[in-house]
């Protein structure tokens, strides 16, 4: 580690203050890191000031996490990083359907349900039937479907230090409607990923930047009781359909 | 902004949402800070886990810190980002005294002292007198000096992430022993820097990246009943010099 500090020479001082990590990967990790932010701060040359609001900043948002809310998480989502490394580790393959990032607001314990069960927890909106073909499903054919009300667009939550940061940065905290999966099967690399609504307000300006071209979906009106009886519906719906491929796991 | 996600435009996506922020300066500190990270995790390539750990070493960051304890001025320390930050905000001008960190411990209420008064608060270890030549001070003259006893060197907290990270990359805690100076004069630029102790322990490996070489000061050992007399001491002690010079306020 050198005696002298100067600007020059502070990153390289920083990374080989890291040689003795015996983690090889965190040193990379590390390494990387620290050049990129000593790069950003020899460009931009931050005040005082300005680096104490950041010390501030990141400081808040820690504190505004609890079990329910994850600002970091939130942070990460709305400068494209969640998406960036949910792109680079579910590169596409051949035709395999597109990721997107889980979001902040999975619910893991989602209760089992049979085919065409609605998964609507609200009861009122435009009824809504999805439709598919995966590679491997619990239907004999691979097919699958399931009832619903078309989803809305709703904005990520602003009462914390990224709704400030969107607020200061004149960004809108939308999200464009989606339904999402997470798709699973033997031998087969899992899949957590969107469907988008085509039409859906801000489906250019994702708040959290995870529309993907190939994951925005029509959903058709139907107008035929025909059609609706057959989904067990009595009125107009619309449908939408989402053909699901997967990779095969890399093991397998 | 795009509709379609791909890891070469993602950092174009997140810079064009910045488009509308009415702070020029805002827009250029987000719109380099997002290019950076975004370069990071391409190269590095982060998987869902280590992204994962980061966000929760983010979390644990922020959660640590209260009225007496900031972590992430630590982290930033630790990472040099601090230095880096005080260094460019303090550019050297011509033979004037160079600045290094405040750390994360600076008590802000301490009391006034007469010249040659005592800083000392434990009343132990060696006697040691430092003095020096301001360019404006108190005397009329611009000489200083004051009795305090030799510093030591010590580390920085480590119950905390930042701990856990300095462990996980076998980097010791401690800071090399060094007295504090926030000297002001009007008409002049305030100067926040440090001396250090030459030959101190981790001088060459400060866990803060805080020495500067013209920084570093002998102190002397003295073993003359009639300099130590003139001092107000009354055994050995050690002498050190530092004179300061001030740079004219950039108003001034």
């Amino acid at each position: 580690m050198a005696t002298d500090f100067t600007e020059e020479t502070a990153a390289d001082a920083v990374v080989d203050s890291f040689a003795k990590t015996s983690d090889p990967r965190l040193r990379e990790l590390l390494s990387s890191l620290v050049r990129h932010l000593h790069a950003f701060v020899r460009e931009t040359e931050p005040t005082i000031a300005e680096w104490e609001r950041a010390i501030g900043f990141l400081t808040a948002t820690g504190q505004k996490c609890d079990d329910e809310r994850q600002e970091f998480i939130l942070l990460s989502d709305t400068l494209g990083i969640s998406m960036l490394v949910e792109t680079i580790n579910n590169r596409k393959v051949g035709g395999a359907t597109e990721s997107t990032v889980l979001g902040p607001f999975h619910m893991i314990e989602s209760p089992r349900r049979e085919l065409g069960e609605s998964i609507d927890f609200v009861g009122t909106g435009t009824p809504c039937v999805v439709s598919g073909r995966g590679l491997f499903t619990a239907d004999a054919d691979g097919g699958f479907w399931f009832r619903t009300i078309v989803p809305s667009h709703y904005p990520i939550p602003t009462d914390g230090p990224v709704g400030q940061l969107l607020h200061a940065t004149e960004r809108h905290p939308y999200r464009p409607a989606h339904i999402h999966f997470i798709v699973t099967a033997p031998g087969h690399r899992a899949l957590t990923t969107h469907i988008f609504v085509a039409g859906s307000p801000y489906i250019e300006s994702d708040a959290v930047f995870a529309v993907k071209k190939s994951l925005i979906k029509e959903f058709t009106e139907v107008d035929d009781p025909e059609q609706a009886a057959r989904y067990g519906l009595d009125g107009p719906f619309r449908l939408a359909n989402f053909d699901i491929i997967l990779q095969p796991a890399p093991d397998g």
